[in-house]
């Protein structure tokens, strides 16, 4: 393995570069989600951004710093925790906002890709521990701020909270394949408040 | 493709075919185990079982009956539904028997395919709702009798709760990858206890 350009060297000035840069990781998600990241390949991708092969080994080493990169893209993008002043809504929003994310195409072929052969290469496993440690630290403040205005318990854990309000989400995109929208998202809210203002998310929680 | 013989025919007279058949399937899970399904090869699958890889087309017509007939036979072993009398140590009980199937070696290669580049193959995504609605199917009749003892609203949807009760499992191996053990289950089994009695798993559910 020889020395590549880092694929996360996003400052280098590069010409017309930012452009060539946005079409090849788009046609790499693209390709991601026709294809998935078994058929993935980097002439397909060069292919499809309608640029020389050549001038994506110039910037990325091999195609697994190819998916990196275009998911770390996808991942970077902000999303806005909600403040409506209410537990209730805020949870549902952050419910809808998470199904809006997955259910979208991108959300898609993301989301596949951290789950399939892919993930056998470690810097996607890393990503996908990223991803969701990233969507955490976005969302406790909205969690404190309930538990200061005494909608949840003192105790509440924000952690366990929000991913008792992801896990149902994630299960019916990944294992029962049902759909997933509005009302799974309200549903998932519903859940979690309620386990929640039991006291079953609290921190420290008992041991067996 | 030429009609092979179907994966599925478990009862003809093969002679010392039923070991055969044990072998060739065992590798193939331990071949899903080490390479994933993207590596898996007949001639790997065959070498492994110490066969020849004739023997392994005579009974499966290519490596997508194999995997989904190996998925199939680890999916049929008989999962007992639990009668403790209280529907918290049965919840806790059927949480801890989910976490030690899916922690153990075979239950890791099998969600590991069932998520992998495999589910683009028709054969496994079936297999994969199958095995889901299999369990459920088990263990309906534990919520139903913890309805019947007035340890549950008479309203809770037992489906519902049974999601409730794999999701943050399901979740932490697949999205976080943090440790699960009795703990990760018995909190599961906690949280959807909590979000039951508080009517949140109840049928029908509140349309927004």
């Amino acid at each position: 393995m020889e020395p590549g350009p880092s694929p996360s060297d996003r400052a280098r000035p590069v010409g017309r570069g930012p452009k060539v840069r946005a079409a090849v990781l788009a046609a790499t998600l693209a390709e991601l989600t026709g294809g998935g990241y078994a058929a993935l390949t980097v002439d397909n991708v060069a292919h499809r951004a309608g640029v020389h092969k050549t001038t994506v080994y110039r910037r990325w080493k091999d195609r697994e710093s190819l998916v990196v990169d275009a998911l770390g893209e996808h991942i970077a993008a902000d999303i806005p925790a909600p403040d409506t002043h209410a537990v209730e809504t805020d949870l549902r929003e952050l419910a809808r906002s998470l199904v809006r994310t997955m259910t979208g195409e991108t959300g898609q072929a993301v989301i596949a890709t951290m789950l399939s052969d892919a993930v056998r290469v470690p810097e996607i496993a890393d990503l996908r521990r990223r991803l969701f440690d990233d969507r955490l630290r976005r969302s406790r403040p909205v969690i404190a701020r309930a538990v200061e205005r005494g909608e949840l318990p003192a105790g509440t854990d924000p952690d366990e909270l929000l991913k008792t309000l992801a896990a149902p989400i994630y299960f019916r995109l990944l294992i029962t394949a049902e759909t997933v929208d509005e009302t799974t998202a309200d549903d998932a809210a519903r859940v979690a408040l309620a386990a929640a203002r039991a006291g079953a998310l609290n921190r420290p929680r008992e041991k067996p």
